[in-house]
């Protein structure tokens, strides 16, 4: 990350020993001394107005578009202009569960042969900054993110926090009205957020959906008390 | 390597102990078990009709012409159609030495960030392979990229007809919960329903809202009668 210019790294959940050791390492980059700590996916993406995983899988098993790191880094820079993006690694070993990846709009593959997908994550972080420096004057003087102008107050994307909760009130509705129940478990829940995040809500459109679903949510519950 | 489809590597003088351990491991790839061990740079490097040195020094310190990787790639792209191409990679602690840089015709170097040039080798190697293998045809058949298409019914916009009854389900329920009333007018509908049709939603998509608001309006309407 470092070497590319990026430097503001969040960590979720980290295993506690490993991390306060490599943090306070000697030599340890200013990202690691400075990484920001948070207990979940959900609070550590919130202020990001696109949110992208990382996988080794193919697309047949999973919800989500998958597009090619080079389409992918466009894509992305483009976003950074005018907002906060999250790239989400998983851990090493298992990857993004479900649930993490329910917060992603959509994946990020990196071109690999098909007869070995799965790399090293430091690898793989490491191919992803690249790629995203790549051609970027924004990479060469200091790895500064230009903010430029804002786009017009309709055209601005709605953060994650903001559909974090429309579908915290609108999966509160779901089980008020008796479509979703304590037993459905994970998998509709994570249908909605993907559901969502497809949807490519401007933040006033998160205003408008928020209102609505708030209203809907209230009269349930004061119908059913 | 292994992951872009490099699968010949040549180790120079390699540390026993460690070498030896890294290549009998369990799962180590077929690159590193295969690897072939030479006494000397002049002899790794044989065979092939160009080498390039990897730095992360700046060019005035060197005798070498540096090149940046996306330049680098190509020419070393074009050279690969016809022969053998030497990549050199020093240690991760001291780099080439001038003995080992005097057999490269010229360096490449990773665009880094000016204040932290320095890479870990892993990901100093997984990057160049990256850029090697990137837009290029040859990987394609044997480090084949897989375009993947979403099944097509995820894929198929909703049509009109839907859109309109997830616009006439959502309406609805507004005015049963009060969102909405006789006297709220054209205005509001109008806005939900370019909301809605703004979204872009698939066939999939379609009926998942409508399903979900299906149920929420008969439970607004048998509660409020």
């Amino acid at each position: 990350m470092s070497n590319f210019g990026f430097l503001r790294m969040r960590v979720v959940n980290p295993y506690e020993a490993g991390y306060r050791e490599a943090r306070s390492a000697v030599g340890a980059s200013s990202v690691l001394t400075s990484a920001e700590e948070f207990a979940s996916v959900g609070e550590a993406v919130a202020d990001c107005t696109l949110v992208i995983g990382t996988t080794a899988v193919g697309e047949r098993e999973l919800h989500h578009r998958v597009k090619a790191l080079p389409e992918a880094a466009k894509i992305i820079r483009k976003r950074l202009e005018s907002s906060n993006v999250a790239l989400l690694f998983g851990s090493e070993r298992v990857g993004l569960s479900n649930e993490e990846l329910s917060h992603c709009h959509w994946l990020l593959r990196i071109p690999t042969r098909v007869e070995h997908r799965s790399m090293n994550l430091g690898q793989a972080v490491a191919v992803c900054m690249y790629e995203l420096a790549r051609d970027s004057k924004r990479a060469a003087p200091q790895g500064r993110v230009t903010k430029k102008t804002l786009p017009a107050a309709q055209l601005k994307p709605a953060t994650a926090g903001d559909i974090e909760r429309i579908s915290k009130t609108l999966l509160e509705s779901l089980h008020a009205c008796g479509y979703l129940t304590p037993r459905s478990g994970k998998t509709p829940e994570e249908k909605v957020r993907r559901l969502l995040r497809r949807h490519k809500l401007t933040a006033n459109d998160a205003d408008l959906w928020l209102s609505m679903l708030g209203q809907i949510l209230y009269r349930l519950k004061s119908k059913s008390s």
